[in-house]
């Protein structure tokens, strides 16, 4: 009988988010006709904007005609869409990225998952805990760590704990490690790095030759001025830093699916005789042999968003998720919880009441007041004891959720 | 310095079709206004079909409301595609496959290059020679082969090497292997499995207990009455085959990009201590770890694929390429060309004449013909004094690459 990758089987019970959706399944089976509110995934509700339909059409609309077809396209991206992006997310801050060191890709999730591969698998990797589950998984999944213990942490990941003293942002490793996911505005906490942190981070990486792995899939809900949205506002970073970006928070496209991620030229890794490799050029070998190149219309929805029209729409958008925000934090903290988050991102961080684990937070929530929200201990051990809840709601939702909520806690 | 993967380091020059793409950009480049024709990379021509269009225009639409937007979906795919695809492209035939057994995704590439996470590293894989290059690009990135002799063999692969004498259908291997990949109608050679042939190849990996991977992508090409379109049409093939299927050459989806792979609940793998783990399980683990589904428009455009309308369009689109097929098999015929495949794939296969070598045929034709082809040797040392020309291409650029063919050889 085949083998199979063992690895698989040192990952703690299903990932994160079908756990929650199997619970609120069966609660709604057990409980028919009970209104069920969502602040648990962190997924837009609200529509794509004019322009970014428009396009999206537009771009259906070359498929449809022999003359305006598109077939595969490169797998990197199209040149319209890597342009826009170098242009308004990187030139228009002080930050220089080519548009060829930008890949396109159907999704950050997969980015952030697959980047792993160019490492070599005895590569030591640092995470944040509380952290995104995927950065996590798909390197128990490649081999890079051993069994997980009793808190879920597994062997050989270097776990940056973020205490509440020191505002959710992670310490330095206090040893070498290779490469360091790193996540600003975070998923979950909420916190985001300033840039004395990210000058920080850089000039560590450049000392310990690392590798860090930024996401900044939240950046359009930074509001506070002067925090850098992209990690190359920060000198010296393209020797040192791989950059995830999504249009899936920025502009909506968690069903549409476009995301990208930026590796520059500057950056290099090693082979075992220490001899220079590019991780441009080996991410490229990736992206063009294990990928085809993200959905031509969504390409064309996604380069919408950089007009000026799309600009605005979008804006508008991460706006009203952000006054959501607002009225969670405020919401909350009237009800004499502890909260974290919710100033430059989506997320609202808060301490769960009266000592309830997470999960058990999580079912009273559910049970009692009908509202969904992620268990902190979901994210990692230091994450026991906190709860995310996501802005991603319409109003009425929001409002109803915070009165149930306000009448149980 | 962070320590790269090695193994990327492996890889024999660059994927093949960016290689080609070098060549012709190069010639391009330096003779101006000569028109080059295409019939190289298997990249659709024609639109996308009235039906697909509408049902694509739909999706759009649904995501331009709040009351009808899609946020993220299944990881698996929506039900709708899923169930469309398991009564159609399975039950229809006698073959059964439930839809949860459905992993939809981006492409068929992805799941190509993806699957082989789930065996363990030091599984043994078969595959053809010649051979589709994502099938051994993707095992030489996670380190299941060791360095490429000059022949571009990786050490530790095992090919079955397919010759004119067999139809370039590969032979059993004559020990075991943990898992091989099949491809039929096949990429490159354009030759097809039968009933007997799958029938062999079933038995065999159950008394090996052993893994297929049967690429169906080319399925719909399949003109001869008999010819299985599914692996699970062959009775026991529930229990060791994975099929990958593709709507990019199907429905002409190589731009809108969605694709599904099958794996029914009855594929066992085992763990080292030879305790049975589900694949379908693992896969499952994979996918929605590292994917976030296929994007909403997109999957409601490959379901209208299954209406009668839909299918129907499908069906005219499939049949005007295999016309060219027919027409560039008849054409080399008559000018003296030995040439297989064509008549149940959308491939010619052809020997190159004078005894050159694939890229030497292959610069020939450019230089000479200014047509673009595939060079056997590309998909493998088999392949070598073999060409590959595709059939996806309009009417007029068909008959006068066959033209241009004909006053030069």
């Amino acid at each position: 009988m085949a083998r199979v990758n063992e690895n698989f089987l040192k990952l703690k019970s299903g990932y994160l988010f079908p756990e929650i959706g199997r619970r609120v399944t069966a609660y709604a089976a057990a409980h028919p006709g009970e209104r069920i509110l969502r602040l648990g995934i962190g997924d837009v509700v609200r529509a794509l904007p004019p322009t970014v339909i428009r396009a999206f059409h537009e771009g259906v609309e070359d498929l449809a005609r022999d003359e305006s077809f598109k077939g595969y396209g490169p797998e990197q991206g199209y040149a319209f869409l890597r342009e826009a992006a170098a242009r308004a997310d990187f030139a228009a801050r002080g930050a220089r990225v080519e548009a060829d060191e930008i890949f396109v890709s159907d999704g950050s999730k997969c980015d952030c998952a697959n980047i792993q591969e160019i490492f070599s698998l005895d590569s030591v990797l640092a995470v944040s805990d509380p952290v995104y589950p995927v950065y996590v998984d798909s390197n128990v999944m490649a081999g890079r760590t051993g069994p997980a213990d009793e808190s879920g942490r597994y062997a050989g990941l270097v776990y940056l704990r973020c205490t509440e003293a020191s505002g959710f942002r992670p310490p330095l490793p206090d040893h070498h490690v290779d490469f360091v996911w790193l996540c600003s505005p975070n998923n979950p906490t909420g916190s985001v790095l300033r840039r004395a942190d990210l000058e920080a981070w850089v000039s560590w990486a450049r000392r310990e030759k690392a590798v860090l792995l930024f996401d900044a899939a939240y950046e359009s809900y930074i509001r506070e001025e002067g925090v850098p949205h992209s990690i190359y506002e920060i000198p010296g970073a393209r020797e040192v830093a791989i950059e995830f970006r999504s249009y899936s928070k920025t502009a909506g496209f968690t069903g549409a699916r476009c995301a990208y991620l930026v590796i520059p030229k500057d950056l290099k890794g090693c082979d075992a005789a220490g001899k220079e490799v590019s991780l441009h050029s080996l991410w490229n070998r990736r992206h063009s042999t294990k990928f085809n190149g993200a959905s031509y219309p969504v390409q064309k929805a996604a380069a919408a968003i950089y007009t000026p029209e799309g600009r605005h729409e979008v804006r508008a958008i991460a706006d009203f998720y952000m006054e959501n925000a607002s009225l969670i934090r405020a919401g909350l903290q009237k009800r004499g919880f502890t909260v974290y988050g919710g100033d430059n991102a989506p997320y609202i961080w808060l301490k769960t009441p009266k000592g309830l684990g997470s999960w058990e937070f999580f079912d009273e929530l559910l049970n009692r007041a009908q509202v969904v929200g992620t268990p902190g201990a979901g994210f990692g051990a230091a994450g026991e004891g906190w709860f995310r809840l996501s802005s991603f709601a319409q109003r009425t939702t929001v409002i109803e959720a915070l009165e149930r909520i306000g009448r149980v806690f």
